[in-house]
């Protein structure tokens, strides 16, 4: 399946380089096509891999289009990519609105009564927006098995068929167990993950590794 | 010892109980004396139990005061309770600044880039605040071990020997476990879980039911 990329750093890269190992056709894109990261992680990455701008590799993508751009650039991103290119593809959105120029740790320029994911969401309408894989170091979004306990994820959505697809591709292409995928309803509920982020960047900080996350561990009913 | 606790709802009930159920003398505080509620706890709970204001609480503990005050009354109650009577002890704060005014799930009246445990300490800069048990329901507050499997908790405060004290009540009188509960920092990690927050009460409506937390899980150190 042809499957676009947005974003060239660590995330993108990693989740590029994953969806190519598993046999899918990946297209990088970047604020223009020839970005010299692109250019080497396509030349690596073989046939199957290749790069363009953020609208080549929107318009590239069969159905899923993966936004891995830093949360402060995305929807500048997203213009670039262009709503006709997006138009009926699942978006799966992993940026965090994480602002770090106020120094360590980042604030959100988002949150409370908005996410990111809303905005990305009520801006492209036609776009079906999942947020999922931003409470997660990118290592650990296509290798959970890295861990010594199972341990989990979250997924946001307003498109019910959109967020199943979704988990499909988290469970048969980058090895998430279904049961430990909680779906947590609208994409409002980007709200919540999104600031996960400030305990996240605490907990990196204590622990001095991002090898880490979150599992969820429930009572049984009372009876 | 004598204990305060600041607040007649289910979690200052709670907390109060477990308190008098561990050979601890608790007073219960609340706006006035003779809080009905205040005095219903105080009378089932035997000769170790008293009630009075959010003052007398204060001032009737040796070393700790819990705050299990609504998050958007707390500071309302510890003008009340005194800084007086409050000077030099630690104050364990649970609480959330959560504002349900505009229907749920609730917003965060303080987040980003401040937190209530933050302007608790700002404003009784003698007081040695340390926020902790504000991520979990208050039955698993005193109970941890009603999960089926370990979980964690969070503290975050200025000052070390305080939050040492906590973890000591935490783990002798409430039955955390030493090693489940992470220290982050200073109280300006309290954002980190005061935020965690809208990621809860999202699982709570997803689950249909507050009896779960997370745990952390970790990967060894990269070799």
């Amino acid at each position: 399946m042809r499957i676009g990329v947005l974003g060239t750093g660590v995330v993108g890269a990693t989740i590029a380089g994953k969806l190519v190992a598993v046999g899918q056709e990946v297209r990088m894109g970047s604020r223009a096509p020839g970005n010299a990261k692109a250019v080497a992680w396509a030349e690596k990455s073989g046939a199957s891999a290749s790069q363009g701008s953020f609208a080549d590799a929107a318009a590239f993508a069969e159905e899923l289009v993966f936004n891995c751009t830093a949360g402060t650039h995305s929807l500048e991103a997203l213009e670039l990519a262009g709503a006709d290119n997006l138009l009926g593809k699942i978006l799966v959105d992993l940026a965090n609105p994480l602002d770090f120029s106020r120094g360590m740790p980042p604030t959100l320029t988002v949150c409370n009564d908005d996410s990111l994911g809303e905005r990305i969401q009520r801006l492209y309408p036609a776009v079906r927006v999942v947020k999922t894989l931003n409470t997660v170091n990118s290592a650990l979004m296509v290798d959970p098995g890295a861990l010594p306990e199972d341990h989990d994820l979250f997924v946001s959505g307003d498109d019910p068929v959109a967020k199943s697809r979704v988990v499909d591709a988290l469970v048969d292409w980058f090895g998430w167990k279904r049961e430990r995928i909680h779906d947590l309803g609208d994409i409002s509920t980007s709200r919540g993950t999104e600031m996960l982020l400030p305990l996240w960047v605490r907990l990196y900080a204590a622990n001095q590794s991002p090898r880490f996350n979150f599992r969820i561990v429930k009572g049984s009913a009372p009876a």
